[in-house]
């Protein structure tokens, strides 16, 4: 018999009964997705098939209950999608299931590296210590290459240790993406000379499917410092292929367009830690970004630290990640932030900044303000919590 | 000034105000992403930032109103994966908001050239008229390579057109991709041959992001008929690549695996046609397979027909595609399955027929009942109504 993982999903259910049904369902859906009274019998049935190991009343009071099915690592084939596939392909589409939390196994942690970097390798490209980090974003689409490199020069003299692509920056012809890529690497690199620092520029990679690799390894080669990927729109397996790439040394930052619908209703998609901690840490993502609390988006400050929770915890393998909270950050936030996120996050602040007459010098007010703000933490629910998913069975 | 495509976005709101302050915000979010203020004047105000259309009540009583946004093809930089951004990268993180359609433009629909066959090119492989297309599909995964070739040969005796891998197949040991897809061609070559018959192997290339073209184009070099992708796990730009592709010409099967929240909540995603119709069209799918209503799925009968209806609709350029609905289906359903959907259907069975002690014998009944299956159409409400979606503005 082969190892196996767990999945454990949140099934809207009257009682008990029901829920077990429906767990039944799910075993079968997610593997040999055939009626029970037809699965062969040998190892189909005792080792493909889904095992339902546990159901409990949903211990957070929703109407529902937790059922935890383990699946074969013989029906993953090394294949990431395909771990996927089981942990949610079909059973995606039936509303009132959501995935929970994923317990690991042996042969997952050897498919799935992670990251070749982790917070301490970006920390460290960044020249700084156990502090928080900083990224910016040059933006809006529709500037030229000489105004975004620009922005790109005065985040980098400003102090900003990462200064990425806004997503929406792709091959548009006001700014296409090699002439983007050099322009920026330089205007970074003339900013990291004058001030003695170690900005990296983050270009977006995100594209055609057989122009995503080749961007990035474009990407390494004219000196930018890590690429961004949104691994909704280039499909999952496109980070955890980069990051095993003994030819690309790069950390990947990911970003989360287009991937909304897997996490903000209660009724479907992933829980927010499984979501952005352990898969994108499965994958291989080095920072992970996704919308704060109190900002322009929806998600609780619970959900956001239970995702920061996850990117530093011990899942049995892949390196620690950091938390890139963004959408919404202002100078008058990063107390409240820094309480909850402590020093293991990245800091990901694009409008306000943009917003201010002089980009450099907000930018050095901002990042004195960042290592001003709060040093006390939070200490009944802050990154620090030991209540961690994701960690290895079977 | 570029042409403009449109999205329709529904907006959950209290009010007129409250809608027209979210529609304002979805015009920024989805392309400066910056605050209003900061926008430059100029080319990105004037050309990139979404600018608000329309916004009306909600016409099915939903709590909110519809919003008709429209962008520049400057900001596609002849991308889809732009494009999907565009129409929806950071706004699928807001709670309460939903597109309903897409409205396209000729920038567009020249990125997007959809199917290379659609419809017809789906009959004309299989050798039939204008009657219903069948598939099967061999599993469960864990059989051996033998048993599934056995699978595919009978399904192929007994006269599916087409005979696809269970999306869950991969390369897994028990049935590695290569040995598979070899055994599968020659077993349905086989049974074609006793038969006289017309019917395709097809192949599931889901895999990893290095592998899935390179899958596509062994499949075709091997003899398979078509081939199965989950786009939603392989990135969409995957499907839109090989369509466009001149050295690959098979047909592509679209699973829906994985894709689920972008359509099963009220309260995010996508509606029902615009994700399974409208992008699968733009993506090049020649069949679109999706969960049936009254079947395992919470699919209701005019959420599938809606879907069926945009396959079928002119939406200024692709071809027509067939809807494949599948899941729970029987003999039981064909009348009612064909008073719904008509003879532009691509039937999906599976289970039931597994379930059969004779599975040759059974697919022949199945066909027979297919072809029989009530000839009235329900005149009301089936694939043939008139209201499409999808047509091209700007």
């Amino acid at each position: 018999m082969a190892p196996r993982f767990t999945v454990t999903y949140f099934v809207r259910a009257a009682d008990a009964a029901e829920a077990k049904a429906r767990a039944l369902d799910i075993a079968l859906e997610q593997t040999v997705e055939i009626p029970r009274d037809a699965v062969p019998k040998g190892y189909v049935e005792d080792e493909i098939l889904g095992r339902l190991e546990n159901l409990e009343q949903d211990p957070a009071g929703r109407p529902g209950y937790l059922a935890a099915i383990s699946y074969s690592e013989d029906d993953v084939g090394n294949d990431f999608l395909q771990f996927l596939n089981i942990v949610f392909g079909n059973s995606s589409i039936k509303p009132g299931l959501k995935v929970e939390d994923i317990g690991l196994s042996p042969g997952i942690l050897d498919l799935c590296k992670g990251p070749r970097h982790g917070i301490a390798g970006l920390r460290s490209r960044a020249g700084i210590g156990d502090s928080p980090l900083l990224m910016s974003a040059i933006k809006p689409v529709g500037l030229s290459t000489t105004a975004l490199a620009r922005l790109a020069h005065d985040f980098a003299l400003g102090g900003m240790h990462y200064v990425k692509d806004d997503h929406g920056l792709v091959d548009q012809r006001t700014s296409p993406f090699e002439e983007r890529l050099r322009a920026c690497v330089d205007a970074v690199g003339e900013a990291n000379a004058k001030r003695g620092g170690r900005t990296s520029y983050v270009p977006n990679v995100t594209g055609p499917a057989t122009a995503v690799i080749e961007r990035a390894k474009q990407a390494q080669e004219a000196g930018a410092g890590a690429v961004m990927i949104a691994p909704a729109l280039t499909g999952y397996d496109v980070v955890r292929t980069l990051a095993a790439d003994p030819d690309f040394t790069l950390p990947i930052i990911s970003h989360p367009a287009f991937s909304g619908a897997n996490v903000v209703s209660p009724d479907c998609g992933f829980s927010h830690r499984t979501f952005f901690g352990t898969l994108h840490r499965l994958m291989g993502a080095d920072a992970v970004i996704y919308p704060n609390f109190g900002g322009r988006f929806g998600f609780t400050r619970e959900e956001c630290l239970s995702i920061a929770r996850v990117c530093a915890a011990d899942i049995g393998g892949p390196k620690t990640i950091v938390a890139a909270p963004g959408g919404g950050m202002t100078f008058a936030r990063l107390p409240e932030m820094r309480a909850a996120y402590g020093n293991d996050v990245m800091y990901l602040i694009g409008g306000a900044l943009l917003q201010e007459p002089d980009l450099v010098e907000a930018c050095r007010r901002f990042i004195e303000a960042a290592r001003g703000a709060g040093s006390a933490r939070d200490s009944t629910d802050s990154v620090g919590g030991s209540s961690v998913p994701g960690t290895v069975t079977g």
